[in-house]
C-alpha cells in the first residue's frame, strides 16, 4: 500500500469505507476457494467475520496469501453495440495474509470494527461480548500488503457511426436503497424505538 | 450439479438469474486472484465477461480449476449484543473451469448471453457484433461442476436475557434500486426514447 499514489490510496480507502461485504479468495485442500465475508477496515488490515466452514477457517487462518475483492455495481451501461455494453463499478483487489484473531481482546475490538464499519455507531448501543463470546469470536484480520483499485464511470463507449442507430443508449443507475427498519418483537416482545441509524441508514460516500 | 436435490439446485438457478456479478477466484503466477466479472448463464455454464488483464485471462481460460462465487445481500441483521450481528444474504460458491470462447459464433451467442441476462431483452434492440467486433469478442466458459447455495433471512438471533434490553433490534432490509436512465447524447445528439427494461429495469426475483 505504502507505494502506492496518495490519489490511488485516498480511492482505495474510499471504496473499502463504501463497501462492507468482501470476497475473499484462497488456496484450500480443495484447491481455490472463494466466500464472502463481512468485514471493517483499521487502516491497513481489514478484520473479516463470517461463517466459514471451519477447516477453511484453518487454512484461510493460518497466515497463507489471500486475496480480497470489493466491488461497488454503480450502473449499466447500454451502447447501441451489444459488444460495448458494460457495467459501472469500482473495485479494489487486495494481496495480503489472513490470520485468525486468537487474543480475546483484540477480538473484541476486532468485531467492534466490523459492527461500527457496516452500521456506523451502533457499538454505542449495543451489548459488548460477554466472556463467553469473546472466547467463541471468530476474526479473522487480513493485512494489505497491494492493493489496487478499478473504476468505471461514465456512459457507453460507442462507435462514432452507431450514434446514428434508431436505438437508445444511456446508463441505468443501480443504488442500494435501505428500507424501513423491520423491528424484531417475537412472541409480542416490544423492542426499542429504531434509532437513526437505521431510520436513515446510508453508507458513507466518496468524496 | 447433477447430485444436488431439486430444491437446491433450483435455488442455486434462482440466485445465479437474480445476480449479475460474480467474483471468480482462480491461481495465477502471483498467487490466488479474485476479480469481479459480468456473467449470463446457459443451463450449466456461466459466460463471463469483463476485462482481467490478458496474462490473467491466459491462466484463466486455459482450463484452469476456478471458483465463481455469487452473493446477493439482502438486509442487516442489528441483535442487542454486538456478537449476534448478521447480514442477510444469498450466495452460490461454483466449482469448475473455465475456458476462453474462442469460435467467434459461440463468442457472439455468449456475448448475448451476457448482454439479455444483464438487461433482459437487450439484444432484441442492440446491434449485433460486426465481424471486427466478433473476433475481438473475449468471454470466457465456466463449466459448473458443483455447487452449493447458503441463506440466511430472519430476524437476529438473540440470548433470551438480551430480548429486555432497552435497545432496539431488528432488520434494517437493502434493496438494489434503478434509478431513471440518463441518456447518452453528447454534442448534443439525440438518442431513442428509453424502452421498458431500462425504465423499469428490475431483476428477476425468486419465486
Amino acid at each position: 500500500m505504502a507505494e502506492r499514489g496518495s490519489h490511488e490510496r485516498a480511492q482505495i480507502e474510499a471504496i473499502l469505507d463504501e463497501g462492507f461485504v468482501c470476497h475473499v479468495g484462497f488456496a484450500s485442500d480443495e484447491g481455490t476457494v472463494v466466500l464472502p465475508m463481512a468485514y471493517g477496515r483499521d487502516g491497513d488490515r481489514l478484520y473479516l467475520h463470517g461463517a466459514p466452514a471451519n477447516h477453511l477457517l484453518r487454512s484461510l487462518g493460518s497466515e497463507a496469501p489471500a486475496c480480497v475483492t470489493v466491488t461497488l455495481v454503480d450502473g449499466l451501461v447500454l451502447a447501441r453495440s451489444q459488444f460495448h455494453h458494460s457495467i459501472n463499478y469500482r473495485s479494489v483487489v487486495l494481496f495480503g495474509r489472513c490470520r485468525l484473531v486468537e487474543d480475546p481482546s483484540e477480538a473484541t475490538s476486532a468485531l467492534a470494527t466490523v459492527v461500527d464499519h457496516v452500521v456506523p455507531g451502533r457499538t454505542a448501543d449495543a451489548r459488548p461480548p460477554s466472556d463467553k463470546e469473546r472466547r467463541a469470536t471468530k476474526v479473522l484480520c487480513f493485512i494489505i500488503e497491494e492493493g489496487s483499485a478499478k473504476v468505471r464511470t461514465g456512459g457507453p463507449k460507442e462507435e462514432p457511426e452507431d450514434l446514428a442507430l434508431p436505438i437508445w443508449g444511456g446508463v441505468i443507475p443501480l443504488e442500494t436503497a435501505p428500507q424501513a427498519p423491520v423491528p424484531d418483537e417475537p412472541d409480542g416482545s416490544a423492542t426499542a424505538p429504531a434509532p437513526p441509524y437505521a431510520t436513515s441508514y446510508r453508507r458513507p460516500e466518496e468524496r
